[in-house]
């Protein structure tokens, strides 16, 4: 790309950077929590729209997509799942196609006295934007659009076809992106501006969410005796689990992405419901795991072995024993993902091209890191034969309170990501 | 009492017993869990007045109770807690009064796939009716009521004044109680015909309620470090607070009628709810505590030392010592209660009173025993010096699913009860 190009680009950027500012604070005074993105999508069409793309907006079908590898399974129905995807076609159909993805849905926030300020007031402080969602990922929709407003500035458009993906459903199943690629959205490659402080994601784990539900006879606490109260009988499971936990992490389970981690598959107890009565012996409690999981590792293989786990440990339990725990999945079943064992050439052209547009942006060589979440990458990587590259911004306490972002670093990211889809798509006049 | 008396009143009790399980099962099918017992109090009251008796319904306020001995800490208003007494006083005066007292409240019913049969439509099989509340404690407010109507039914009344308390609160407070003290309800002894199978309570223990809220700073699971988990740094004070009951078990804490029991204070995780997504570490976490005490033991002391074992466990905990759990008391502040230790005349006549009539209705001695639960009997006999007489039918599966009165068993307290007025009050021509 000529300097010339990516100077214009940057000045671009920096041109509207507060008016992306301002657009991320409107985005992320939506509470776009699972099941509450309506409003945030009905902003992303009316912003795609306006910028002259074609927007698709449409509900999740589960019978479209659940025959489909990547698929994790659903309680309940998704009619409240709404995607969102504006596509531009290149006139001159020179270049490469690009997926520009990123997700509407965030967590939930918790309890509010834990922040300091409301968590869907946004405020700016000290160069960061405070809010939850703000950096997972609202800044990374944001880099997105306005990388090719940037473009748009200068009076260039891709010169291959874009599809700006906005999807739900990414922190609970993937299932929004897994509908795009049900419905047809393919491209040469996917960008998506997950919050990694501006380095290359080169491998994601698995995770796989299920729930515990232990049963029994409750009775007045006059009664109680040792080890029927579902509530503690769910401890020695736990403990079964993070015993299973140390075993998978052992180095000779490890993918190479991973060898260098002493403890990358984090088991989490992330949620706890038991009892209803504080003199009631409770009867029944809910728990709910997180688990991650290897690249190459098979999620029915996972799933085996953690049914035996509970299960024998259910076993040797007095209470349990009498009355098996159920496990009951719904929510991820997402398989790990390697950008770093793909050997493709147009993986590493785009790599290249990302490496190159960090470079120029920021004059830093791109660093690579091996993640211990997942993405909604695994979609385009392992099903869909595309590289999916995840770059995106600096952001601290993504799921926790004062969830923030920061603006420069958004800023370094939008410059870099209009650089690379400059490069990546090339460009033609608008 | 002359034999004939005894005989027309216990025929009276059977004349009437098919009238007494159709009023049970219609007040055991009215929900009335805390903040919803109005429409079985309504039903309470009607009864009453149908009886001629003098009937007051009162909302309780806790600023006319929270500055007496026995009152327990409340969370929010008491604007859905109605009280209802109904008065019949004598013509004579010539009688001791008394208190009859029941309950109207019921613990929730937990999941309902758990019940044979729906828990508020009751159902008769076996010689049992089963339903939520059918045995703590609606046959004893049942047992109540028609064993004054046997007595009616004989031409007669209770020659003292008898109060009908039906109250809120025994299962979380006892506030409804003490609500009836403030109000000036005295007699000269008390019978609450608690579900204890037709045995006197000669003792029962104190009780505690207390949370333990759990916070701290959450994060993506991908972050998780080891015991930040706001979960699972509930075990450790679980098994510290284990530790205390074992300690507070020992024979040499233990009072007189608590001797030979090895473990009469159970400590019970009842309740506990944590985390909102499964793959953020949770931040916070809260569990419901009910712990026991001997009579005698001091609240305040209980207390201070339940606080010491929690922050002593939390300072262990790398995660808890930087944010020491906060500790919350709504519930039960119940102090035990000894009728074995009323050494007073009026006691030892009332014990003979009850002994004599449960032997003339049953033909069996009346067994005592000391409860590993309390009642509302600590009103009356801490607070008011009238000896309590906790004395009622056989249930099971209190507090737990397909809770079941036994229907042979309240027709003999119904008849006990109707005796025991008889000879307490002696009874004068309606």
């Amino acid at each position: 790309m000529k300097d010339d190009l990516s100077s214009r680009l940057c000045e671009a950027v920096d041109a509207a950077f507060d008016a992306q500012v301002a657009f991320l604070s409107e985005l992320t005074a939506h509470p776009s929590t699972r099941g509450n993105e309506q409003s945030a999508q009905d902003f992303m069409a009316r912003e795609l729209t306006a910028r002259g793309l074609d927007v698709d907006r449409w509900q999740i079908d589960v019978a479209e997509i659940q025959h489909l590898p990547g698929f994790s399974p659903v309680l309940g129905p998704y009619d409240d799942a709404v995607n969102v995807v504006g596509t531009r076609r290149a006139r001159t159909q020179q270049g490469r196609s690009l997926i520009l993805n990123g997700h509407i849905d965030v967590v939930p926030e918790g309890p509010l006295e834990m922040w300091d300020s409301p968590p869907y007031q946004p405020r700016v402080e000290d160069g960061w934007l405070y809010g939850r969602g703000g950096g997972d990922m609202k800044a990374g929709l944001a880099s997105n659009l306005f990388a090719l407003d940037a473009l748009a500035a200068c009076g260039l458009a891709p010169a291959g076809d874009v599809h700006f993906q906005s999807v739900v459903e990414e922190e609970c199943t993937g299932n929004g992106a897994l509908a795009c690629l049900a419905r047809g959205y393919t491209a040469d490659a996917a960008l998506i501006p997950e919050p990694f402080s501006e380095t290359l994601v080169t491998a994601q784990l698995g995770v796989l969410w299920f729930q515990v539900h232990l049963k029994g006879l409750p009775t007045h606490v006059a009664y109680a005796g040792t080890g029927s109260n579902a509530i503690e009988a769910a401890i020695p499971l736990m403990q079964a689990l993070h015993e299973m936990e140390h075993r998978w992490n052992a180095p000779d389970r490890r993918t190479t992405d991973y060898a260098h981690m002493d403890h990358a598959l984090n088991l989490n107890i992330g949620k706890i419901q038991g009892g209803d009565w504080t003199s009631s012996v409770p009867a029944w409690c809910v728990f709910d795991v997180r688990m991650g999981l290897f690249p190459g590792q098979s999620i029915d293989a996972a799933k085996a072995e953690i049914e035996a786990v509970i299960l024998d440990a259910a076993r040797d339990n007095a209470f349990l024993r009498n009355s098996l725990p159920e496990i009951v999945y719904h929510g991820f079943h997402a398989e790990g993902y390697a950008l770093s064992q793909d050997s493709s050439a147009r993986a590493a052209r785009a790599i290249d091209a990302l490496d190159t547009a960090h470079r120029t942006a920021t004059g830093a060589a791109l660093e690579r890191q091996a993640i211990t979440a997942t993405t909604d990458a695994r979609f385009f990587g392992l099903y869909a034969d595309t590289p999916a590259l995840v770059y995106g911004p600096r952001a601290e306490a993504i799921h926790g309170f004062n969830e923030r972002v920061e603006l420069e670093s958004m800023r370094r990211v939008t410059k870099a990501t209009a650089l690379f889809i400059a490069d990546w798509c090339g460009v033609e006049p608008r």
